[in-house]
């Protein structure tokens, strides 16, 4: 931790600085430049983040020299993790896409779904049981039933399940039936339940907040690792922007980012990441292309009938090209899709 | 709802569209101009917004007429709600004042955070006692002890306790010791969390998520509203922005904009609202000349030691002034802060 | 454009709206629904955008029904705009390369890029002669020597030149070097220098603005064209956002967005767009995977020593592999590199 | 300017980083701590910002101490700058109000409008001749005839008068008519109009950019006190956030965080700031009790008549009102309105 001074910090507010420094256990040493006096402080910085140096007299500015987060980073483990759930891989040379219905509306849809995107290459079904929806008057889903269907229908083709926590109380109900658990955008900073899911030791789908930083993303990570669970897949999803045209805007830029700080997988939302089905298909190519772990795609056989985001989900003829494009793509690069 | 055909929508497909609308109720007239038709639908839109109009073939763009919010709209209710919590008002005329430490971290502090902010006229005091923080390896609160120190201190003076609920599980233990519940920006769209204090029927303190419009927002209070429960104070804590100067953008348009579509009191948090001590004077006083129903402050005796957020807490003495200050601006206004 | 009335509008201001609406020549419908009555302006809706509505009393909301821009838009021309600028082809299967050093620094150094770069495949050689800086210290551009190189560099290898237009006291210096004027981000609404460009006739390569809509960045292009020059290349080349990591955030779907509004070929910047040099090739492959129409690359044989840009810059070296790749991923959508 | 390394980083690595800074004129400290080294650099730290110091290999980040600015920053000046032009103050105690209609339209409107804001105390008269219009096909301004009417209007009435200057090449027709040089939002980073207004030496209205930092702000302000000009006031018009009730955001906190940074004076446009008439009354008022140096604020008689911007256009009789409260509210903190 760097502690840069005021122009006008003097001998007492230095010696003060420098003391609480060494009372949280620091080594310190001090810098005078021409312009600023600057204190280095040598110690674990993660226990600095949290007092409020910022206002010592004399304090111009805090530069933390660490990331926040430690054992999802690349310092605490170099190579990149590979996840094998159930023998489906994601991370490394394996690229696994997770794909199926927003919700889950009836045991037919599911099914005939479930086999179109299997057939398709998709090993992960996914589909919302419980649904956080922005309206209260809004379908909010089939619960317990909606569970048993995405088990029914994962097994009878021997896929995986996905599908989304929402309420720590729900958490054995749907370990019951889940194969991967995710936590959604809107849930990324509900620490309790970040908690739950760490303590489940479950493999984990942490969404990436609507204006979450990767920085604080990675923090959310980070609950879930220090309660001792490293099966953590992130997911891009797209971040909400000053621009209407799409429904958030699908950062790909974060997947380098993210690679190049952590050893975790991330994968791409292109679904959710733009919300206009015309833009599935590009950004599920682009998002291979950036270097992705994989994909989440809502396929829909009837989109204007769906109970929840018909916008935003493809036709499973669609999702045949999309899967054929990408299979490609993934091939240029040396990786290939879970099959 | 107005549906906007794209140029080349042919008969067959806006036959389809007319057809969909009257199949979910709703009757329709449809206007051809030179560039464009469009299709307008008369019923209850509320019932139209779940509906994933835009896929239906032909389709450019789904403009909504109304809002998305009923209960909590001034359609539904014209004049300002004046809230009356065990005689403490909120809204209309009445300013009321929150503060108190961001974090309660023992009983003498409490007391003496309590008697400060109380003599300078607050009447509800707000204290943490589970505390949602970015970091897992951060102070998470003192739990129930903090709660009945809280109750304490508050009983002590006379004043409100308001304080935040994480987990549906606490509820009933929050709600033992207090009369607001706060919800936290972070949980703005934790819609089961939203239900549960719906349910409870206890003044609800909504707090404005990080990046959510000032619809969501509403919608966010809609949830609690559509249980029955209609004690709901919004506040304004400031959103995300590309600037770092500030920890947010306190967005004090949002209380002219909110006030002209929800007869809810609004009150702003210049301390989250900007993350900076140096902030917090000015930025109230803006916040009360803006029309704002209130305010809520972090008060720290000493922000250096402080446990969480002593980065944006000011000294007793610096909230007198501020007190001083936002009564004179109050009055200018002919309003009063409730004491 | 749709007139949304207030639940309290009455007749007398119904008829005043109808009255204004009539006057500017617009033939207007009204229609009653049950919480709301809507007015139907038809005629010329570019006419109406310019007149302040909303200010008429009994209005609640305007809707516009058209895009704001024309001669740019899919409805004036429906098949993609397919550039020929010398030779070159930029759009439908045609991808064009723009690659070069952020900065003219020298004449050896361009030639060596420039060879380079050729070399890989790039046919359009970037470089800027002046340079905007955000700093008034920081180093401004070789001026009309550095044009000069540009020149020379482009003829030696058969290469097209593009570079930045500033000021509009520059065009006929510029347009004496140069075949493409870019414009750069902080001047995408510089209207006086659009309209310049825009009766040069000279073909335009506009940056989308740090935080501009798609909408307002068409309306930008729509400056040019209203001059009567059709030759535009837009280029995606990151907006702003909440976070820190990158130095913008390259929006990939914008190009399958804007493409679906207007027929002009768009290009992408992944130096500009991402601000990293590690974040260039996975964010070139992805944007060409996106439906990108070109790149503009920042390439330099010594980033360390580069007087502007040197973080996002690539090696020669780098940039050969990202040809390689960019190449192989065009192929598998059936458009090519041209060279 | 502080350099952190990577945790590999080898002592080749460091000698390099080493020998790069003290080339460039720096002396260097090394302190290696348990998890990082880092690198001091002491000297003039401007001229290492330019340096592409994050591309050497073994760098991770760079840290810079100091501010990017100079002349315009309370290092170079502690005491607040106070304004006088041609006998109006702004800065310290002195608080000025710029307010007219946004386009000048004719002769008579004006006049009407000046003395109307005039008598309610407005001083410096503003209104634009050249008009920056997001659609081609919009009014554009009178030009010179709007210019002319300007200075008469002003001369009438004892005020000053404010115009906008958005192309270099009008610099010495706006300078024959104006007291002061506006430079729009658009135009913040149009480094070379910020050259021009710094040269002519007179003085000049800066404002905000859309999405510009307060570091750019301050940057832009650089350019024109590095040509020799101080005569500069701040101007928070509001910033471009995801939310779309209100046109913009006005960050009414940029007003003390500028103030703590610059010595600069500060004004809020509360009419671009919201784009709503019904939130310039509660901004304008919160701009002055957030500490203000001023408002600029667009009046027109008729609003629904407008050429331009007529939704953010308050009546006269409202801006009696505004001037009424923001003077009430500028004594309560010990401050005045120009008159």
């Amino acid at each position: 931790m760097i502690i840069v001074l005021k122009p006008d910090a003097g001998e007492i507010e230095i010696q003060h600085i420098v003391d609480r420094l060494e009372q949280y256990g620091f080594k310190t040493y001090l810098s005078k430049a021409a312009e600023r006096t600057i204190i280095g402080a040598i110690g674990d910085e993660r226990a600095l983040r949290d007092k409020p140096l910022s206002t010592l007299p004399g304090v111009e500015k805090v530069v933390p020299i660490l990331k926040p987060f430690k054992l999802v980073s690349k310092d605490f483990k170099k190579e990149s993790t590979v996840l094998d759930i159930k023998g489906i891989k994601i991370g490394g040379k394996h690229i696994a896409v997770m794909a199926g219905p927003c919700s889950v509306e009836g045991r037919d849809m599911l099914f005939y779904i479930a086999e179109r995107v299997y057939r398709a290459g998709a090993r992960i079904l996914r589909g919302g049981a419980f649904k956080p929806r922005t309206s209260p008057y809004a379908f909010q889903g089939l619960g317990e039933e909606g569970l048993k269907y995405l088990r029914e229908a994962a097994d009878s083709f021997g896929m995986l399940v996905v599908t989304e926590l929402m309420d720590p109380r729900d958490i054995d109900l749907i370990l019951k039936y889940t194969d991967i658990v995710q936590i959604g955008a809107r849930n990324m900073q509900n620490f309790r339940l970040l908690k739950e899911v760490g303590k489940a030791k479950v493999p984990v789908l942490l969404k990436r907040g609507l204006s979450a930083t990767i920085k604080e993303f990675l923090m959310a990570a980070e609950y879930i690792a220090s309660e001792g669970n490293n099966d953590i897949i992130l997911c891009e999803r797209g971040i909400r922007s000053f621009d209407t045209e799409t429904r958030n805007i699908l950062d790909l830029s974060a997947i380098p980012v993210i690679k190049s700080m952590s050893h975790l997988p991330v994968i791409a939302d292109p679904s959710h990441g733009t919300g206009r089905a015309d833009c599935i298909l590009p950004m599920a190519q682009a998002a291979i292309a950036a270097g992705a772990d994989g994909l989440i795609v809502e396929v829909h056989h009837c989109p204007e009938e769906a109970l929840s985001d018909g916008d935003q989900s493809i036709l499973p003829d669609d999702f045949d090209l999309l899967m054929k494009r990408v299979k490609i793509i993934a091939a240029t690069l040396e990786r290939h899709i879970e099959e």
